[in-house]
């Protein structure tokens, strides 16, 4: 049988990944494990820099961008960018569109007024407010909003639209590296790696530096993202490990061909598994059609006394991890980069093969 | 040939370990790696409880202590404790015996009055300054210091003496699980796992909450004790093939024997280092013995001319990652618990060779 992981993240690695860790166990160079190499060293620094060359390779991301590899989780975000974005304004923009965006917006509230551009919860968040019905400040210090929400299985199909001056910031940890962006749009984009980008412990941030506002004094110096960037982000240890496998998937990516095979690829997916939905008697998505998600899907069935039955059946047959996140109940399949259409063909078969026998 | 590696962090792993970790790969339980799988399933908060339950039985921890496992290495911590132990006071007192006490105190700065309770950077930090000369404040928020430094090789023969209500909080990044310790002593210990735990990721915390202060509102809630109490340390996702591999580590000193097993052996192991280089024409360490680190020891050649030529012959004969830290210089030696008598036996043969040739 073969086994395909949808969990949500941490997530599926490309089975060639898998097989380069345990190739370079127990011996990576010189006789040592990459876990047990400093982090100051020529080997390792190599991995640092091919990192940050491959992920610009990747996004075609412009000179004056600055790339960081910071600890802490996409979460740790949440209070870097208002902390290095506010300078003397007191108002920051979130867009809520799902579970992320909202707790991004609790947390932007610890440092700011944090205002509520638009929040479609009272929609259960199964679409992307159009932007004529937001409400966005004249003067505030950035624009907030989540690109693709893994729990809700929403996605923008546009760049918001601000005004010039005012810095555009973007989680883009559940998207990331599986479509074309046009990073000028943006002041900072991040993502944690453990979707699209390896494993859990490393989170990328793009960022135009000359957006950074006075940083305050009291600042943690590991959120301090021009003292990040002065350290060429190792101001202390990194987590090693899973720099070495954020570099090792950057490479596999590149074998494959790049955004544009990722984009086509998560397209072909997630496109196979909502005509098979939408076509079903016993499955269904309630996403609005042009914000679902090329990502994360989640999905219900019509009789809820089944949804445990389907999730055993799911696993017994080889599709780990598909149980939905516990505020939507469910199911979810997640379809990041390492995920094979062939994945998604034997989910597929498998949901078949449930609706046909129950 | 066999190859010993001496690195101040990240730094050896014991051979079972690796071992382990290449067994588990690709599929370590349900046809996954435990890199790919969610940190809220069951068998990923098995790895979290164990993790707990086994640094509880290793150090004897007493009840009322907490035990977080959290990100952004030892350094975050520099941040941490002013934030969550100052409360309404404004100073707190730190004892600078090294470069990594000295860099908690430049940190604190940022957060308070931070008062230097004693420098020995003037006498090149080669002893542990006595009580009797400290400048300890009569109110402090709490008193930090670094039971052993890493990179000018000297250690705590004692525990500071203050007045018991205030807090004692102590950086044990590269002495913890290496001596017994008399956690009621202390109201907070930390150390990064990548040294005597295992692999850079993940940073145990054990904490006496009582302690904890009113926590400003616009802490980040990484940042929280509290919120991470609450959470488990599982507020965001973590890094959980750090925390994977800690564990193994764990098991491994418990099988090995656990706290007096390496206590015993980090005397034995440095005992015969420090012997032979007493004894020796060209090696020599000047810390004043009673302030030795049992666990890092930087020396230094008679000729300097010869430091360069020794390191390339220690690597040649297997001794890796030996070189001293760029701001001493010469060599240095870390003795960490994976690090078995025999490597010490076989480093000191390399020394004794090359002082022969020399």
């Amino acid at each position: 049988m073969k086994y395909f992981n949808f969990g949500a993240g941490p997530s599926m690695l490309p089975k060639e990944v898998l097989e380069k860790i345990k190739e370079d166990l127990p011996y990576w160079k010189k006789n040592m494990s990459v876990m047990e190499v400093g982090h100051r060293t020529p080997d390792f620094l190599e991995i640092i820099e091919k990192s940050e060359y491959n992920i610009r390779k990747l996004l075609n991301i412009p000179k004056h961008y600055k790339v960081l590899f910071l600890t802490g989780g996409a979460r740790s975000q949440f209070s870097m960018i208002p902390i290095n974005f506010l300078g003397n304004k007191t108002t920051a923009d979130y867009i809520i569109t799902g579970l992320w965006s909202k707790i991004a917006h609790e947390d932007g509230k610890l440092f700011c007024n944090a205002n509520v551009v638009v929040n479609s919860e009272k929609e259960d968040f199964k679409f992307i407010p159009k932007q004529e019905t937001w409400n966005l400040s004249e003067n505030a210090a950035y624009v907030h909003y989540t690109d693709n929400e893994s729990i809700h299985g929403v996605e923008f199909d546009y760049i918001p639209d601000v005004k010039n001056d005012i810095p555009l910031v973007c989680d883009m940890t559940s998207s990331i590296l599986t479509k074309p962006i046009d990073i000028n749009k943006y002041s900072l984009i991040y993502a944690s790696a453990q979707k699209n980008m390896g494993i859990a412990g490393l989170t990328m941030v793009i960022v135009d530096d000359d957006k950074i506002k006075n940083i305050p004094m009291n600042t943690p110096p590991l959120y301090n993202y021009k003292k990040m960037i002065e350290y060429k982000s190792i101001l202390n240890t990194p987590p090693t490990f899973s720099w070495y496998v954020m570099n090792l998937v950057l490479e596999w990516l590149i074998n494959k061909g790049g955004i544009s095979y990722c984009y086509e690829k998560s397209i072909e997916k997630s496109k196979k598994l909502y005509e098979f939905i939408d076509n079903s008697d016993l499955f269904y998505n309630e996403i609005i059609n042009a914000y679902r998600s090329r990502i994360n899907v989640p999905f219900h069935l019509k009789k809820k006394s089944l949804v445990d039955k389907f999730i055993f059946f799911a696993e017994t047959n080889g599709m780990l991890q598909i149980k939905g996140h516990k505020v939507m109940g469910g199911i979810r399949a997640s379809l990041y980069n390492a995920m094979p259409v062939e994945g998604v063909d034997a989910l597929i078969d498998v949901m078949k093969d449930f609706e046909n026998n129950y």
